[in-house]
């Protein structure tokens, strides 16, 4: 298969900083979209993956899975997609496409498995696939969405992970105008499903540690802040939300919150993989028909869906563009939540 | 308020064994119907309510919720019921009437606090509720139930605990022609968690530790056992179930079993207050967008609504028949799960 080598910043290990290499792109196939990426969003799962948190990273990584760019080039049988259209490429680059999760539309829940945007299985190049940390990345159409061209390119990057990973469970569990919504955690994730809540109509409340994000919250959409460790505002609102939205990406304990919940409500762990420490407690789970759920990501329909939403609600995220070269220190910062709210690349640095 | 002295079986303390002693039940008043009872299920309920296994026992005390009797007498008020009438009395005989939920026929879930057929308030009376180990009750219209006259009234008294908290999780889930249904525990809430499912034409499955129940949960109307602890077999049906209604009445460990939900799909728990020991894992559930959840007996409009379903398909319950001087006997044989799969009081032994 014929290749084109590229810039691109990645690791070839677990301990070193990123840094740039060259990797190989295929040619466009026949249902290929070939994209310049402009901007990637750097998310939590870049800096864990190319770090080797989860056991199972295989190297070089290149990262990023929140990429918009222009349409370049295309193979002979895309139709969706000419050169110069504006583009985005999230967390999927294929799937099985014949189970009943993909044709559902829930490619993200494939049970062939679908292929990550980085770290997954390259068919087409027998290697690991590289993600959005590079000048080029070459795509299935079907894989690929179409983004409006009225909003901020670095503001819509992390719309392609943080933004569907809010938005699937917030449409899954049927949030619309005078739904009660909870958001915990204030991050890339808890951001926007702030604002995404807020624009379907939701009455939205943050639960928060600490007074000081307050007026953050409510300048991007809250209608309230609910200090987590002030017993008397918990109980205020005891029996209230129809959904929580939690992006809390460690252990911590669901059951102050699970109590908030108003009967028939489901509390969505998006943020963290692992077991509930401290354990669950049945008792107002049954007492009020309350449910805890996971949600992954979203699908590539449902995602689309997402971006002419925020075309139409002129909706993106609040970023800090950095440079290509400054991930190493963009990487610290994030670790100690020292981002309002996500760190976009300005790919204009690797091609200088 | 004037009251009759009628026969009752019941406890002073947590200790004691249930003895007979006579209650006061109150005359009708404008919107009562009172019952003469005829068969009273024996729930595991009443055993940790007559022991204060919660903490929470006030005495005496005078089990019993699963109530089919005759009415005997209505107030002036009455329009749903007369003389001669078959009936039910379930869990509740009252309960706010007033809140959201009370509204929309979930009255288990009311948030003003529903009334229990005993150990509740009576505010008639002031004293504690009385349930139906005694030889009559007096309801609220709108808290008794018609019952069809084509069953046998033994088998019927189950329905109104052990069936409705299992049809309630069933409807609410949507259970239906080809849905995917999984039991864990074959007592008195499995069985009939298996008859309703099967009947409401899902495919029925029942996970069990040996293979000693299989003949008797096929009798029951379940396509398959598994056998819990043979990883082949749980391999077998990961990723497969819609719902799966885990009836267990101490802890366990739900993880295997959620790996066993299909993606969107509920695992609710019905039969265990409490801690999850160990910890649920967040991993299956984001990864399949799966649900843990929990559910709480049924509204009335609901169990009128199992109860006609069970007389159209012509469901009961198995049941063994005691007299009530037997009860500490059944309390006993129940602790070791030697029924199958419930004792039923009939009543006329009081009587005699
Ligand atoms: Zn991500
Ligand atoms: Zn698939
Ligand atoms: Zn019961
Ligand atoms: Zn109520």
């Amino acid at each position: 298969m014929k290749t084109k080598s590229v810039k691109a910043y990645g690791t070839d290990s677990a301990e070193a900083d990123l840094k740039q290499f060259n990797i190989d792109r295929r040619e466009v196939t026949s249902k290929d979209v070939e994209i310049d990426i402009l901007f990637c969003g750097v998310c939590h799962s870049d800096l864990h993956f190319a770090r080797n948190d989860w056991g199972m990273t295989q190297y070089p990584v290149v990262p990023g899975h929140e990429i918009v760019g222009r349409v370049i080039n295309t193979g002979e049988g895309v139709s969706k997609y000419k050169k110069g259209d504006l583009v985005a490429v999230g967390c999927l680059v294929d799937s099985c496409r014949t189970c009943n999760n993909c044709k559902a539309d829930l490619e993200q829940y494939c049970s062939g498995g679908w292929v990550g945007t980085y770290g997954g299985y390259d068919k087409h190049l027998d290697t690991n696939t590289h993600g959005g940390y590079s000048e080029t990345i070459v795509v299935d159409e079907d894989f690929v969405l179409s983004v409006p061209e009225n909003l901020d390119l670095a503001g819509i990057a992390p719309v392609l992970c943080a933004g569907i990973t809010t938005w699937s469970p917030l449409r899954h569990w049927n949030v619309g105008k005078n739904s009660k919504v909870a958001v915990v955690g204030l991050g890339g994730l808890g951001h926007m499903a702030i604002k995404l809540a807020h624009a379907l109509g939701a009455q939205v409340t943050l639960f928060s540690r600490s007074t000081n994000k307050i007026e953050d919250a409510k300048a991007l959409g809250a209608d309230q802040v609910i200090i987590s460790t002030d017993e008397t505002q918990m109980e205020s609102v005891m029996n209230n939300f129809d959904v929580i939205i939690d992006t809390v990406p460690y252990a911590h304990d669901l059951n102050p919150y699970v109590g908030t919940l108003a009967t028939n409500g489901t509390l969505v762990v998006v943020g963290y993989l692992g077991p509930l420490d401290p354990m669950l407690v049945t008792v107002p789970m049954i007492m009020g028909r309350k449910a805890i759920a996971g949600s992954l990501i979203g699908g590539i329909a449902e995602t689309q869906e997402l971006l002419d939403f925020c075309g139409k609600h002129q909706i993106i995220s609040d970023v800090e563009v950095i440079k290509m070269q400054d991930i190493n220190k963009a990487y610290e910062r994030m670790l100690k939540s020292d981002v309002k709210y996500r760190f976009v690349i300005d790919m204009k640095s690797l091609k200088e």
